[in-house]
């Protein structure tokens, strides 16, 4: 384990799972990523409400104060100035061997915190992407939910890597845009902004839900969830990403086409930037 | 632990994984359920062949020695009277935060030994199936190999049993069938045998390859493997499925259809079973 990183299991300081664990047998469980700044995690209330429905959609009990318990206990850990990542994961802890789900189920939660060598408060420059060659499998029971199946994304990463670039788009089977590997799209068309509908896959991002719900209601910015395809996305005004620890990044070059001026990007990131600096007090 | 499973973690016995483990953070990794019949595993080479398929898909480097010395660690600890199933996972290992896999890649490898209550040698009797309401997502990338990535087969064994079925089948999204949860389908239709292609979506079984390549054609059966409909198979003289602990297993029933007699795939279970006794050296 590296030295800049803790682990719980279950609320106990360990470096190891208990075996047999379903989420590793069958990644049967969900995680959060949460940003961590001056003590507190921002719109906790997002990753808690996001947990909550990806328990309900794989039927695992709810967890109650868990947790909770679980980001206060890393919390008070932590130097107050500190920036880090907590990864929580919950998993339907151990069953018999076999797919189907102990009755009852006894949820396991692992609790990682990572220390992080970035500032919050600057944005990030804006982003080369690529088109990712892999296509994201549509599976409308699984769709908008943060679980532990991320193959797709772990192909996906080793792609863009090599082609040294910051992040990827990545299309349905059908060739409509998703998202981006770790993060939500978002295209800038005539002032208005479009975002896919996540019905048949892709993951439902905290900071999505903010821009939808907060970030462009105060800027006056209607929000389109609706199929986008590729060709939309290079022809857009703008493009943007967004997740917990980047925030919102601008993007300045897909494949062969390049943007210089990002305004709206910018305008909806200092939102998110005044809206972060309230939630963690500062 | 229940006290009748053994784990290994890198050829130690352990109850507990180290962490992180990007098999638990993503479902990166593989895994292989064997059989073990008097001191051995049948068909122990399309065990290996398939997981180094795995591996190669998703960049895994090779393993090496460390399969079959897992195999014959489990074995070595065994009553040589024993029936049991050996779980061997496979997982990326440890890494940094996020989805790029560390470099290089230090694979971590999980034996788990539980014991059987059944008889290999006894057919299991025909199976009563339901048509699964899940349909299993297209991801050319990750079909045919035995990944963690098993969210869907959890989900789709929670609907059958509730059903009170042994089994279900379960369709791709274009509405196709693909295999059951936890084996292969075929259909016999005027004496020949058709199974699903999989080239979407499913996993290349191993009972699937004995059959293909030994048990039917010494019957002089041919195989099509193709697309199959679910009318076809409800329209099929019978329908049979394989897995590695149940060997092949006739239908009965599927939905509202019945089945009384299973003659081909009686013959095809003659074969299996003679192939096991010699293959465990009875």
């Amino acid at each position: 384990m590296p030295q800049d990183e803790v682990i719980w299991v279950d609320g106990e300081r360990s470096a190891s799972l208990p075996l047999p664990d379903r989420g590793l047998s069958f990644g049967d469980g969900l995680f959060e990523t949460l940003l961590i700044v001056n003590g507190r995690s921002p719109w906790l209330d997002y990753h808690r409400q996001r947990l909550e429905a990806g328990l309900a959609a794989l039927h695992f009990p709810a967890l109650g104060s868990t947790f909770d318990e679980a980001v206060a206990l890393a919390l008070s850990s932590l130097a107050p100035q500190a920036v880090a990542a907590l990864r929580i994961t919950v998993t339907r802890g151990s069953g018999p061997r076999g797919y189907q789900a102990p009755s009852p189920t006894v949820p396991r939660l692992v609790a990682q915190l990572s220390s992080l060598s970035l500032d919050p408060f600057t944005c990030p420059a804006p982003a080369k992407l690529a088109v990712s060659s892999l296509r994201l499998a549509s599976q409308p029971l699984l769709a908008g939910i943060k679980h532990l199946n991320r193959l797709e994304q772990v192909l996906a990463t080793r792609e863009f890597r090599a082609q040294n670039v910051d992040e990827a788009v990545m299309c349905n089977q059908q060739g409509q845009v998703v998202s981006v590997v770790a993060g939500n799209l978002f295209a800038v068309v005539k002032g208005e902004l479009y975002t896919p509908s996540l019905q048949d896959c892709g993951v439902s991002g905290t900071r999505r839900r903010a821009l939808i719900e907060r970030w462009a209601p105060r800027l006056g910015l209607t929000v389109h969830q609706q199929a986008l395809s590729l060709e939309q996305c290079l022809d857009a005004d703008e493009l943007l990403f967004c997740n917990s620890l980047q925030g919102l990044r601008a993007v300045a070059q897909l494949g062969a086409k390049c943007w210089g001026e990002h305004p709206l990007s910018q305008a909806l990131q200092q939102q998110y930037l005044a809206d972060l600096q309230q939630s963690v007090g500062l």
